[in-house]
């Protein structure tokens, strides 16, 4: 792999500096000699930063976009998407989530979190286009099916953890709280500690769920999976939107880490995350796009926008949720709600060289007060330039190097009306 | 001029349809033959909609672009806004203006609305790059140059309204309730009449105007409006975030038009507009950016996505403002909230040609399930690929046709170091 010197780059909070990457790791940051890199890329007019981490998705409902919007959620699910995602099967599921990669890649999407059915086509996605993923075959123990499930995560984190030169790790993936009740909790639990994973699982994302959880139990969904020992596990967990101070208590006491959502939340109507009293207490989170379905597109710019704007309008307060700490939810925080923080995340000597460069050199980046305000509340997708995960660049001068879009475009349009006519 | 045949484009509302445009006008949508047309361009996997209408902003703060963020309302105003804008000339807002105006054309806004100093610089930038534009000169009562403000406003419109072919027309613009008290609000208003032009105001934009006026007169800002006879006039109020019933049954009862700003108003912690009761009540409610101070772009596309995700977060019902009623406020609803709906906003035979295409042959807008949901809640502002405004490309292949963006981008830049360093 030829070795890359970025040179004169802003890197927030560590100014215009160059940025070296040998053997897919960083390995400088500060004056690079030339003649050290295979490649010198002049990057004065650009910023680089640490890829985004997507620390909360479902990749292959790139094959859902606008197939339903603005429905109440019940009708939404129950009429809309379960019948649609019936008739997932494995080769439609690569390519959605071929899809997803090429769209999150273009975005500067250098991680992301997968929860879905038939994940080794997931995996299988995520090896090939070079991309870095964190994956979790999705457990449902209502309706049948679940010991199906539970052999399929056994075998796919023995399958797939570490592998693509340790780009694709796995978790253990209860689906929520209500679809995980006593004893099946568990036994999932006794999976993860046997499989040596952390877990991921949606948790407090509606109102209704939490309602439901303290009509039946007495107490909120959180305080279930406390009780039920689930947390002296490493857990990230997505949405938590409805949060009692109690709840946020026991989420930093455990180091529960959480993928807030902003946009899925808002569209679905379930709400708005208290991100600044998490944060306040010190817990990680980091942001996810959620489904294309409820988003409706994987753009993680979007979504470091929508975390550093809502708070701010929902509390009468301009001060909460700066542009640093939006920018650090989709990096150094991303990264260690998805338990990569000592690989990723960061431009660091000896960190994977997950690297995205925004041309500045634009209409609405200018006059360049402040860089990070710039790409946080200014910037868009499409000044993302280039993309590197692992020290291999997957997007450049507007093309992706490792997918061959055209089929992909093609493949996933059919895949979508193939569940849409069937 | 030459003639332009939009051949099979997607036009949102009326399906795959061939658009004519002759003499700055849309001449024929339907069937449309392509020997009649000096040009045809093949827009089959592309979507044609009305260029957009930003209902409100200040467009030379794209000088004071990430100047200043994430401070309280007052100390971002006294301590940084307010100091900066002092040092403003007219050459200085010729190119902050020059600047927005490239940034809007490359984001699909075809009209833009002003609220400015040095308004005659705004002017003639809008004059020279095709743009339109709906003007006014700021109006402040209290402190010095009320008077000269009045003159100038007087001067302004007997001197812009029309120019640019039609392309430019005017407002009078008092900038507050609080900062035109009695009697100078009836000075204005009887300017308003002599000029025959609507009056643009801010109105009701943060809790704390609202209770100093109800401390101060016993009644809201919407209230003390009416009771000065302003409503008899056409008004376009922007921003209407704090909002009583009776408040919203006023606006409807006088036709009052609304500019939504929900960046804006997220971004300073002024709150989340009742959009919902506005538009329940009838009230014809538009979209604007603000200035780029307290945005920071001047992307419309953002503005539609947040008008169609906000207020169902914030009311936890998905189903409250639909994808189509986000495009109206930035189309046919923004035209007539600048009083312009009967020239522009729709795509229809003896309308303004006023239109952009968009290339929908991209990751994140396949499958094509629905196009205007694509369009609201997955599209970035680069998928825009085509800008015309009165039948004049002013976008096309990713350049600019009337401005020469370099300049633009050095001028703009080194206006806004001299506001930093004088």
């Amino acid at each position: 792999m030829e070795s890359v010197l970025f040179k004169g780059a802003y890197v927030p909070g560590q100014g215009n500096v160059d940025v070296g990457v040998r053997g897919g790791r960083i390995d400088l940051v500060g004056r690079g000699e030339a003649g050290n890199y295979d490649r010198v890329i002049a990057a004065d007019n650009c910023a680089l930063l640490p890829g985004f981490v997507n620390a909360h998705g479902h990749a292959a409902m790139t094959l859902l976009r606008s197939a339903a919007d603005d429905l109440p959620l019940q009708q939404w699910l129950e009429e809309k998407i379960w019948p649609l995602e019936a008739r997932l099967n494995s080769r439609r599921v690569y390519w959605g989530t071929m899809l997803a990669i090429a769209e999150m890649i273009r975005s500067g999407t250098t991680t992301f979190t997968d929860m879905y059915f038939f994940e080794d086509a997931v995996a299988q996605a995520a090896e090939e286009t070079g991309i870095r993923a964190v994956l979790s075959r999705g457990l449902v123990a209502v309706g049948p099916g679940f010991d199906q499930a539970m052999a399929e995560t056994r075998e796919f984190v023995r399958t797939w953890q570490g592998r693509g030169d340790g780009r694709i790790t796995t978790l253990v993936g209860p689906h929520a709280p209500y679809t995980c009740p006593q004893p099946y909790l568990e036994e999932i639990l006794d999976l993860a500690r046997e499989l040596g994973r952390p877990l991921q699982i949606h948790l407090a994302e509606t109102r209704s769920e939490v309602e439901e959880s303290r009509r039946q139990y007495g107490k909120s969904p959180v305080a279930v999976l406390e009780e039920a020992g689930m947390f002296a596990l490493p857990v990230l967990a997505a949405h938590c939107v409805h949060l009692s101070p109690e709840d946020i208590d026991i989420l930093a006491r455990y180091d529960v880490r959480v993928a807030h959502n902003p946009t899925s939340n808002l569209k679905l109507g379930s709400g708005i995350a208290p991100v600044p009293a998490l944060l306040a207490k010190g817990v990680t989170v980091g942001l996810g796009t959620d489904g294309a379905a409820s988003n409706n597109n994987l753009d993680m710019m979007e979504e470091i926008r929508l975390a550093a704007l809502i708070h701010k309008g929902a509390h009468h307060d301009p001060t909460l949720i700066s542009a640093q700490q939006a920018l650090a939810m989709a990096t150094a925080m991303g990264a260690r709600a998805v338990f990569l923080e000592e690989e990723i995340g960061a431009i660091r000597e000896g960190f994977k060289a997950d690297l995205i460069l925004l041309d500045l050199d634009k209409p609405h980046l200018t006059p360049r007060h402040n860089v990070e305000a710039h790409i946080v509340y200014a910037a868009q997708a499409s000044d993302i330039c280039l993309v590197m995960v692992d020290g291999k660049i997957l997007l450049e001068d507007g093309h992706l190097t490792t997918i061959d879009e055209e089929r992909v475009l093609y493949e996933a349009a059919r895949a979508a009306r193939e569940l849409l006519e069937q």
